[in-house]
């Protein structure tokens, strides 16, 4: 029960503060502000409830712990439901908060939905954004599986993958918004309409195919800190 | 003794480098510098003087440790009361270096007040920025209490909550110029003029009110590490 | 073999996340966000895969610590091809996932390559170029070999050298667009066009010289922390 | 010897990387940019050389350790003449790298020299730069004291100080360049013409005031983890 109650606070964090900062004040901050929410609101939640959960608070980080067999299916199970909620908590609490703002209208805003092609950020193609969202998500979990592994100092790896967060960010906004995690894309979406709702399958297909893979490497021994 | 000075010279340091960030570079730093102020200096105050007193250097703070159980009442009045003197020090100090600017007037660049409404940043409304307070000052302490508690690493926990208070400033200086620490509040309003005392109550209670929902909640249980 | 592969994903990762902020995002960005992508996907990497293979992702480093007699040339030649060789897989990808914007063109927007003169970005001379190659590796690998050796905390040293490299790209984005890396300058240049191919001998030859004079400096015991 | 040649690198890489972001990047960056360069600048150093000598690299941080009965007098002076030493050196290599650019003069585009008064940065008076300067070092030197002092996390303590750095700068460029530091100051006064040379024993007394000042302080037991 904790540990779901970690993770629901944990993504709801995540989401609130990182889509927060595009909605509120993305104007202001512009993309590298928003990439640093994205990824100091990870940070904070890795030391903050980390020590509860160990602060996945993505389901497709879920699902490559379980492929590199550190984790089991039924438990991950528990963890994404928890997720998707606080996601959803998320994005309604922050509906709420931008809407104190007289001009705020979703429709023109958004909520930091992820997205791609015409009338979406640098307007790229489906297939760019797929191929990012796989290659991101892939290195994203290989931090992850890395830095909490065998060999790496454990109280750096909060950190450590923040801080990738925030890189990818700044590579990716204007790709797809970034989303690395389909609890982070099923928020929004289900808020701020029809093109993200119909654009929110790559968002939870891509990043599970990117974190299953470096589960799976990391599950093949290749990457074995006492390997040759 | 020691713990009171400590308390005073740290929210005395968050005060005068947060705010006087804002008041002194603000248009050239834009929200994202200012929010790395705020953030950076509670990092540097946690490590340096953290060893003393704990750096609250907040009154919601420390009234969220005392409802999580880990600190008396008693002891928690001396802290409020340091944290209060420190930070009215310090808009004194920071008014008198903004001053060495001819250009200068309070009344028109302000002291870093926080504040909402007509006239105030991103013009959100009351509701709007009392929910965000009473949420981002919530997700604060929970930071402060998991990083702080069993099973987390000492070490890393004044990056983590001060990369936290990075990230909350990120998305609410538009709302409420963010407080989330009555004390920061109440320095700048004293001097800033009747608008900013006449919503002062707000970040006195929302934070309050924050802190103390985080400190039941590390209280019940619910987010223990041991627990399942 | 493990090794190989973990210098092949880190050497991607720098490249596609640092040069892919230049490319894809450059404009938003600006200089300081893409400063921040090359040494935080350095970061993410010295925790992902560092504890495999240390995490070198830089044919000057390993040549450095080859010079600080810490590692034998056989073992170096290894990592240096892995690193190579990722740095062009990521160039490839790069390419790929840049060609998803109608209107990007390598021939206009390029891919992140390095170079000086006329027409490119602060426009320096070649002397300048080399000069701040030379001194801004050899700080570089002293802070790596420093902050790896005998007396320093071991699980800061990622951190610690990442921000380094922030800030060497802070200073020299403008003269060279930062190597102090062959493999980073050998990636986009394959794929760049003439004027960087014919530059590419600069940023293999200036970051070698810096990272062994670092690497003799330490050899010689002049930065021991036993020393007086 | 090793202490000296430490200290002399790392004051070296302070100014050069520190100014170097002013004078080549500045325009680009803005005061945020310039800031981080600093404040990283300064965690590399720690964690480079700090072994060999503690990484003061700044006279006003060794008096202020001398004052708090943490070093010998003897011991300080060599430290500081390596300082200077260093910070002279990075000066001329970086006007070397800067005037690799056509349009660079040092009378038009500085050499990243502190200053105040009409015609530097925000024009701010004297007293108010004098004030800064005491201020902000003396608080700089409260962090580095109580982060490297008993009960704090030692590994963490660079990290703290630098970030300490970043925010100083993001608050006083405009009033000061900011130095905290005499080294820092002295090294592109001697190029950078007749009012910096004038305006120099600002960033001498200051700094070495505010940096006493605290190391009074640690000294006088009142902020002694152990008291009450």
């Amino acid at each position: 029960m904790n540990k779901m109650i970690a993770e629901c606070i944990g993504t709801f964090t995540l989401v609130l503060l990182g889509c927060g900062a595009a909605v509120i004040a993305g104007a202001d901050i512009g993309l590298t502000g928003i990439s640093f929410a994205f990824g100091l609101a990870l940070i904070g939640m890795a030391y903050g409830i980390g020590p509860v959960s160990g602060c996945h608070i993505n389901p497709a980080v879920t699902l490559g712990v379980v492929a590199a067999g550190r984790m089991r299916m039924g438990e991950a199970i528990g963890y994404m439901i928890a997720q998707v909620a606080g996601a959803i908590a998320a994005a309604l609490v922050l509906m709420i908060i931008a809407s104190g703002k007289a001009e705020y209208s979703i429709a023109e805003n958004g909520l930091g939905q992820n997205g791609w092609g015409a009338g979406y950020l640098g307007e790229y193609g489906m297939a760019a954004a797929f191929l990012f969202e796989v290659v991101a998500t892939f290195l994203f979990v290989v931090v992850i599986l890395g830095a909490t592994g065998a060999g790496a100092p454990a109280a750096m790896a909060g950190l450590a993958i923040g801080l990738t967060l925030v890189v990818i960010h700044l590579v990716g906004i204007n790709v797809t918004g970034v989303s690395v995690n389909p609890a982070r894309s099923i928020g929004p979406a289900l808020f701020a309409g029809a093109t993200a709702l119909s654009q929110l399958w790559l968002f939870i297909v891509a990043p599970v195919i990117g974190g299953v893979l470096a589960g799976v490497l990391f599950k093949s021994g290749l990457l074995d800190s006492q390997g040759d």
